[in-house]
């Protein structure tokens, strides 16, 4: 298509746009992969808030002014309610305890999961595109430098589990991917997790979250799973956009800790909003729409298979999900298929599905949301069959297909209840303040040679771990009643005299320094060590250790809190009176010591326990 | 911040929302990184378009029904021909040959850029974040693979030439990457070049696409930046979407193929239309307000500066763009400043940016769409001197800037200008059918042994090249006055015999087939050589070759075709009765010969020539 000489006017845009509009709402949209948004879900894509930025994740959000690292901005309180609503919704519908709102889109949660728990090198196990996988799972392997090997299957939508056992034990994956595109019946969740251990299993349920949210197909994390992604635009009936869930909260915090660092920024604050209203719907209304979508997909294969339409899987009752397939070989082929039904005004799929079979896909989820009768499938069979069978003229049907459009303009399960009594927000707590306040003096100071060296010693150690960049971490150390720390974005891996700044003491939350630097954002907390326990050093990387890491090992675990904050600050120094090594969940480690010695023996035990030399890079 | 017990109501989620909208639309947003959208460009954020499914550039996005490899799916005309008329403002503001509009963000199109562009194991050069490099370039570089060098400053803003010449000449990045999220000057991009010679040099302009597009700040693709990017939503007053523009082919081909395997499925359809109106907003109005943007920027930094607020670079006239720093270090911390300007309805960003130092990032670029006068920025001037100076009471300036933003409702350089004639879509041309049609007999057919083992030779020896995944390309030999050619879904690189299919004669554009595959997609053009050229064998491949690679090689260019249509088909036939190899930009390679041996030379000598050795894997 070449390009017009000359732009065309932002009249004929609109004018071309709402054309487009009216046209595909003439359309019965059979396709499996689209969905129909609520008017409150459809309405916020448009709020003003879409221009503002929502950062980090939730645990790491506090009221406004929200934090990125040092980069702070407005923060809105309102959206971090409804956000943490709309996890205790996925607690409830899905059995996860953590969720992961940021992912852009299906494809991005995927690369979210390949990045944060597999390495460079790894091999995943994912489902080959002829058995029905996603036609860009390898090719997203490939992009991260990351191999794969696929499952073994017997027959369609059917894992052969022994033959796949053999795979599994010949390849040695170190991540189990669900990625099916293309299917009809449930995996057997159980019996691979029994066979893959301690790797984990990622359940990819682009297709069917919105009925395992109605406690239809499966329920993946109960029976297994350790993740469950998706993207929520097709039986969930929420906005073009991608979600993680899961039990393990070690797991989730290196989804959530990749994803802040180099995979998202904001997560689009509109279609989030969006995401968060059809969870809600689908909490309330959920279960009924999705008894109605499997019994609906079910039906109108029966419909179309009554009236000569093959569709594939008849003897095992066609589909246990919304979608189904017509088997398009004893027609013709299926791209000229797709032109002959769309000229009826209907909509479908056609993709090369199992073993290569070329087939349309069709999907009644969005339908079933308009309120779509067994007596209105009847009709679409009819459709369908006079279209496929018959060559029949498409006008008329097209015609009939916009009449009974137009009855079902109203979307289903979605009506706000009666609204009961709204649960009020908590109201605001008083708080000492919420970060350290500075007073610094710009001018040099000098070191004690011994502290500093030992500060650089210990920081050698301590930045090679993973995790670590050119402005992560911070160290101190105390000389003569002062309290010597590293400035922002100092590079503690490799740390200079004029790396530190000096905090001689403190008024209130404010403190007071010397040095030329900017003192590091949790200078607070390296000043409260001091007047707590008897610390010579205090070092603080951003390591994060997976769970199974901390196992045996003698370190205290405490929540998130808001990077640089009073309350990060004080609750670290309460854990440090219990214990020297502390780990503050998404975060990173703080350990401090009495010695050079002891630190450097500390860091030595921590580097063999976290396996830090496999890790690091 | 923990869930609450049970979900909110879905009326208390309309309320918070309002609530936030409300809030928000009180506040003096001077952050650099946000924007306010036109009323058309926000409305159409909300389309029902939203929900549906836009695949592949444009290029090779013919009229509906529209494919994306074997997946077809209903298309939007309408969308085409705007998103054509967004690449010609492209042309005409960016001087960008091609553009890619798919990237759901600025940091999805870094990652496609790094995808696309290196390696795992490159090494890509990069701003520091102390110099205004952004945070999350260092960890994309190593989610991917890649390691990182920096380039050498001399001073806020500049690029020390020399001593970067030496970083460069010896850490040999494969990538120049201007990455920079806190910038005051234009880049010397045009020495840059000079420096790197063929390493690809890629402009992020993020901050400054708007003023880019408007004349103003610097002209990187003119200067010698071979990719420029950006996010769409700071100076360009864009929806939050990713672009990428680029002057050669070759280089975009990459990207965008990069893109449609493994990067993005959909590109979210409301997103797009609200970019391709903010461009042709652009395309009218961007000169006026882009100049409109810098002058103000200076005057509000100038205004600031002589009621004694420490503004960074005051003796280099502040800044050349939309962004200037306030030098928090006389002030107080960061943090605490920004609550205090935040209480008097001022948003801006706490950044660490320049050595470290604190910083807090005003922008005008939102104020001037809303009609700023310079007297508007006094008043600001005066709040914000008021604020941080003599820590004011923030209540009376709160309630004056709501005053102000009152006044300032009406979003300008956005009206539709006199509605000039429409363009009109040019009338649909007849063509021939789009596709082939299969007419298949579904039995097991017996192969010419010959023949078998030859294309399968010839299948190892393709399967080598890059791109290859286990279902791109397809091969046929003739036998017999038939084509046996692969099924849809056979790995090139090792054949059976039962991944052919007999192609026995046709009816028009249906083609008689037997077996017991589907035939490939592409069976009709491996027909048409058969009548054209006296091959004995065709292959066809998915390598992309670089411009460099085609240089001094006999291969004959063509342009893109939709995959899988009868006019590839004619198209590459046509070329193949010039030269034995064809390349069809943005697909692939297609090669025919007379006998074995000839094939077999003619691979190899591709396989040197294209280096595939080292590329293939």
């Amino acid at each position: 298509m070449s390009s017009p000489q000359q732009p065309m006017t932002l009249a004929r845009i609109g004018r071309l746009i709402e054309r487009e509009e009216l046209e595909s709402a003439a359309v019965l949209h059979l396709t499996a992969n689209e969905t129909l948004l609520s008017p409150a879900a459809q309405r916020v894509l448009a709020t003003p808030l879409s221009n503002r930025y929502l950062l980090e994740h939730l645990e790491m959000r506090e009221d406004s002014p929200s934090r990125l690292n040092n980069f702070l901005y407005r923060g809105m309180n309102g959206i971090n309610e409804i956000e943490a609503s709309a996890t205790e919704v996925c607690r409830q519908l899905f059995g996860a305890e953590y969720a992961e709102f940021r992912c852009l889109s299906g494809i991005h949660a995927m690369q979210t999961t390949f990045a944060a728990l597999s390495r460079p090198g790894d091999k995943i196990m994912r489902i080959s595109t002829k058995d029905g996988g996603h036609f860009l799972t390898e090719l997203i392997c490939r992009t991260f430098g990351r191999s794969s090997c696929t499952y073994a299957y017997r027959d369609i939508s059917e894992i052969d589990l022994d033959r796949t056992r053999e795979v599994f034990e010949r390849e040695r994956p170190t991540l189990l991917f669900l990625d099916a595109m293309n299917y009809l019946f449930p995996f057997p969740v159980r019996e691979l997790k029994e066979m893959c251990g301690a790797v984990p299993l990622i359940y990819d349920a682009s297709h069917t979250l919105g009925l395992i949210a109605g406690g239809q197909f499966q329920d993946p994390l109960a029976e297994g799973a350790d993740i469950l992604q998706a993207n929520t635009h097709k039986t969930m009936f929420g906005p073009q956009k991608g979600i993680i869930l899961g039990k393990s909260r070690g797991l989730m915090e290196r989804i959530s800790y990749t994803l802040s660092n180099g995979l998202v920024s904001s997560q689009h604050t509109a279609s989030a909003l969006a995401l968060f209203i059809a969870l809600h719907e689908m909490y309330v209304y959920g279960r009924e729409y999705a008894a109605r979508v499997v019994e609906s997909s079910r039906y109108l294969a029966a419909a179309l298979h009554d009236r000569g339409v093959p569709i594939l899987e008849a003897d095992r009752g066609f589909t246990r999900n919304h979608m189904f397939f017509v088997d398009n070989r004893p027609l013709g082929a299926g791209p000229a298929l797709l032109e002959r039904v769309l000229r009826g005004g209907i909509a479908v799929n056609r993709s090369v599905a199992f073993e290569q079979t070329d087939t349309m896909r069709l999907g009644v989820q969005e339908v079933v949301r308009r309120g779509f009768t067994n007596a209105d499938f009847d009709l679409v069979a009819d459709w369908l069959a006079a279209l496929l069978l018959h060559d029949a003229d498409p006008q008329p049907i097209a015609n009939a297909v916009a009449e009974l459009l137009g009855r079902r303009a109203t979307v289903k399960y979605c009506d706000p209840g009666p609204d009961s009594p709204a649960v009020e927000a908590p109201a605001p707590v008083a708080t000492t303040r919420r970060w350290a306040d500075i007073d610094l003096r710009r001018e040099p100071i000098t070191l004690d040679p011994a502290g500093f060296d030992g500060a650089r010693a210990l920081g050698q150690l301590a930045g090679v771990f993973e995790h670590q960049t050119d402005s992560a971490g911070n160290i101190s150390f105390q000389r003569n009643g002062s309290t010597f720390v590293t400035a922002t974005g100092a590079y503690i891996k490799d740390l200079s005299p004029a790396d530190f700044v000096e905090l001689h003491d403190s008024t209130g939350t404010t403190l007071h320094c010397r040095g030329t630097g900017t003192p590091s954002a949790e200078s607070y907390m390296h000043y409260l060590m001091r007047t707590t326990v008897d610390a010579a050093f205090v070092v603080h990387n951003h390591y994060i250790p997976s769970d199974d890491e901390l196992d045996g090992f003698d370190v205290l675990v405490i929540p998130p809190k808001e990077y640089g904050s009073v309350s990060l600050a004080e609750a670290v120094t309460e854990a440090a009176m219990k214990s020297q090594v502390v780990y503050v969940r998404r975060h990173g480690l703080v350990l401090w010591s009495e010695s050079l010695a002891g630190g450097r023996e500390l860091l030595d035990k921590l580097a063999v326990a976290l396996n830090a030399g496999k890790r690091s890079g």
